[in-house]
């Protein structure tokens, strides 16, 4: 009964998508992972998207490369919120990826993040950041990992010329 | 019992992809066209795309834009060819309809065409092309289509100065 | 004390940014709209986000178009979801918005919509999804607004050739 | 006498177009392979497409990339469905090659595939499955093939954080 | 016996391409316009380019829209000079005009010039400079042009505030 | 009390960033160097632009990449002339910086450099030449740069073939 | 005598440029505006480039579209500081000129502002900043343009639903 | 006394644009090569350009790379006719370099090759085929490599599953 999905399109997705994981672990937030492929495993997809709620599911993060249609067909069968990853493609560098979940048309909406592993680990943090509105707990580790990336910068600015 | 099925996301999309219908009229192959959106209605997706062959549809022409699902979609759904239509998008001129169309993983294809109603009518063009493997009416009328279409080439180049 | 806040960069963004209003008020979420410039009034940026969170504020929806630092910006200044819209530009299309929105860097996340109305409307969508993680009347008004759109495109198959 | 043609402009698209071969083979589709080069050969490119029906060819695969006018030339020389794959070029990672193939002008048509060996290997699928109009054995094949993309996808699913 | 050769793919493409004509004019230069279109009129296409230079063609100045392989199909064929034009499509602005001719592969040149009217008036310009190195009247038509060019930039300084 | 303060969203940017520090010693004028996230520290950009002209400060480079908002929101801070340098990113090439940093709204302005190290030595140079309207030494320093850099074209014009 | 000299390329561009005399007008900053082509009248422009110091300018605005050229060349005639406005050109949306404009080599630079009125009104603004350094009448002009600006916003608050 | 010369902006395009010098050479077309950069040198541009022609150039290829002015200036001060080669710049792949070249004002012309080696190489093939129009014997050696580069192509056919 994990509180937040990551799913993907394919296996070669994990690295990438692993980064969300990672946010969620750090944040208290419970998640399971899994490969779901909108292309090759359609079935799959619209059975786990249909029964996501019923077992306690309360987001999505979805992530895929190229022609991405996982995060957009998710959320066409799910009313729980859809936060959308775009993976680098090897091609076009990850903008066919970007432009194909963050498009869609009006009803059936994906959140989308940036390309790449920033964006996967901001999925986390902004899956979070729902799961907080209900659990003080969540909301309290944000803020502690917030200011802990503050107090990074900040104690960190020695900056020496190289040349 | 139409040869060419021609599926489009939204009613909207019809100006764009009937130039598919008329080029499939011109060149004497059936079809029937109809409105199946990858996001507002996926359940009526799948049921489409599976029974598609036992129908008796040989080809689909899928057309959609921004995050144009539609085609790769139908592609995961079925064994017949696919062949997609990026619909000119009002913000990034269709760009994103075209990646998202064509940028499709190993293992599902979609034909893709140009965005647009030229694309649209090539679109019925090459499902024709397809169905003439079986019937040589259908290859006669292309190759006189053609011709015609050569002859209009020729027989126009009357070019004037306006200035 | 709205659930909602939707905050835009320019009141000429208001026109698209209203189609978030419209569609949190069909699925009966209170929201508030104002206009907070990132550039022009960045003090009130850094009011605004830093006590929405005390004024009941569940989501933010921000908008902003060009160079758009507002969502990015006030996802900095809170620990609260932001969901952030891309408004078209007059010169790129709206490219420059989206890129300027999506590409946050880890540690700091804006879920991102798509470009223009359907994506203002999709950020109400979304931030009603979240609402209705724990208000079951919300979620309802969203299954239901989910089914009538998909029965109006099954109600509205009527294609006719123009030509 | 082989059912499908894979020519391409150059010896160095081959490493990318033998995916095609390697999909036609695993699916029983016979297939010849050749270099073409549109600017390079243009009369051997007008002779091969001109003959390919008289052979016995049913599809045409071609790929190019750059000002990748192969597929296109051969598309306006022959009324067999000609599939066009775009090899990612060295400046523009295959951008001008996918634009060069798919923007083609109503009366001729080139259904493209993605950019790279996904496109490529793709190309191979969407010919099977035209031939498998025709060959339920191919037709076979090809769901034999879809089944074990999809149970390698189940099968495949331990996914561990790395860090 | 023109000098200079102006074909194009299509004619709409006219109003755009008639700007070389109308320099070459004015630079007194020969040329003769025709339309030759690569896909609906190849044979055409290598007829013409075959035979320029027999019939005292010095320049070819190709224009075409999309995925226009005019230019580049023109170069193959013959050892003149080939300038090309990229015609400004409807749905990417002339991008993919631009890519498709200027993109060429080592071994077939296209000198290309600006998307739209600018550029076919400097193919225009460009093909009288090539003719110009022969023929010192038109180096001097040439010279008169650019000193009119600078003299109305220059007497026509007048930059009223309109607000 | 540095004439140019030099401000990057983070450490990973000092690589690129010092090339401007570099340019600033070469010609004399004195800076300071900080880490100043938009995201991570948005307090602490409040506080540097807001005193940065009590401190002396003339002019302020400020470097990033991705959603770039550290030289907007330093710009809407302060009245001193701000000029930014985009970073380039590892997913869109730095086409996301760039566009973030230059497509800022009327009433704020920051003067964009180039992507990566050659943009931020010219940051460096131009801020130099703001500091030079009021320093002839800087000015003959600025002078003296451009000879030799003029110089070392001249005297290293020796070609050879390597093939 | 003026404080700011404004070029443009062509008489074309002086509605956009004006936006840039406007924007000093208002602040009190002295200015004049003449059309210098880079292409047209190069050695003008060699010699306005470089006797503008001499003549007191003490900042170049220029602005130029397509292959814009003459920012980054009068920049490499001068050692004052040279600010580039992009002209939308009407093919490429004003890319074309911000990429020609930005993206000079180390050792000659261009600040450059948005695309269109909007970075014209910017280059003014940013003229009259480096211009403030020196004049605190000018700098309190700005500080009170800027609080006008933001109050603006704050009065002007009233959003009302069209639909 | 060379036919054409070739400029480069920078001595790193060497390694680009000696790929023209080597066609020129294989052609027997004489060349000479420097480097003239169009902000570093721009007085040495200005001379070179202006007395090329009186030096018995006949043709100018220039290459440069991102703000690519050199071909647009050289092109400014002569009336020889001039081809540049976009040198593939290390941020945006030479699409900078290629617009900056390509897109040039009506009045002065630049014909444009392909990014990188295979457009350097092509600009001195095009070259080549100017100088043709007056010698006979350049005219032979672009029909015998061209004939080669058919023949290479012809007999190297040999292609093999490497899977």
């Amino acid at each position: 009964m994990a509180q937040v999905a990551i799913v993907m399109g394919s296996k070669s997705d994990w690295p990438t998508m692993q980064k969300a994981a990672l946010m969620l672990k750090e944040l208290g937030v419970s998640y399971e992972a899994k490969v779901v492929s909108a292309h090759r495993t359609p079935n799959l997809l619209v059975e786990f998207a249909e029964s996501a709620a019923d077992h306690g599911v309360q987001v999505i993060i979805a992530g895929a490369g190229g022609a991405a249609h996982l995060p957009g067909m998710i959320a066409a069968h799910t009313y729980l919120p859809v936060f959308g990853c775009p993976v680098k493609s090897s091609q076009l560098n990850g903008l066919d990826s970007l432009l194909s979940i963050v498009q869609m048309p009006k009803g059936v909406a994906v959140g989308t993040l940036a390309i790449g592993e920033a964006g996967a680990a901001n999925a986390g943090l902004l899956a979070a950041q729902v799961i907080a509105l209900q659990e003080p707990k969540v909301r309290d580790a944000i803020i502690a990992f917030r200011q802990k990336q503050s107090d990074t910068v900040m104690s960190n600015q020695n900056l020496e010329l190289e040349e």
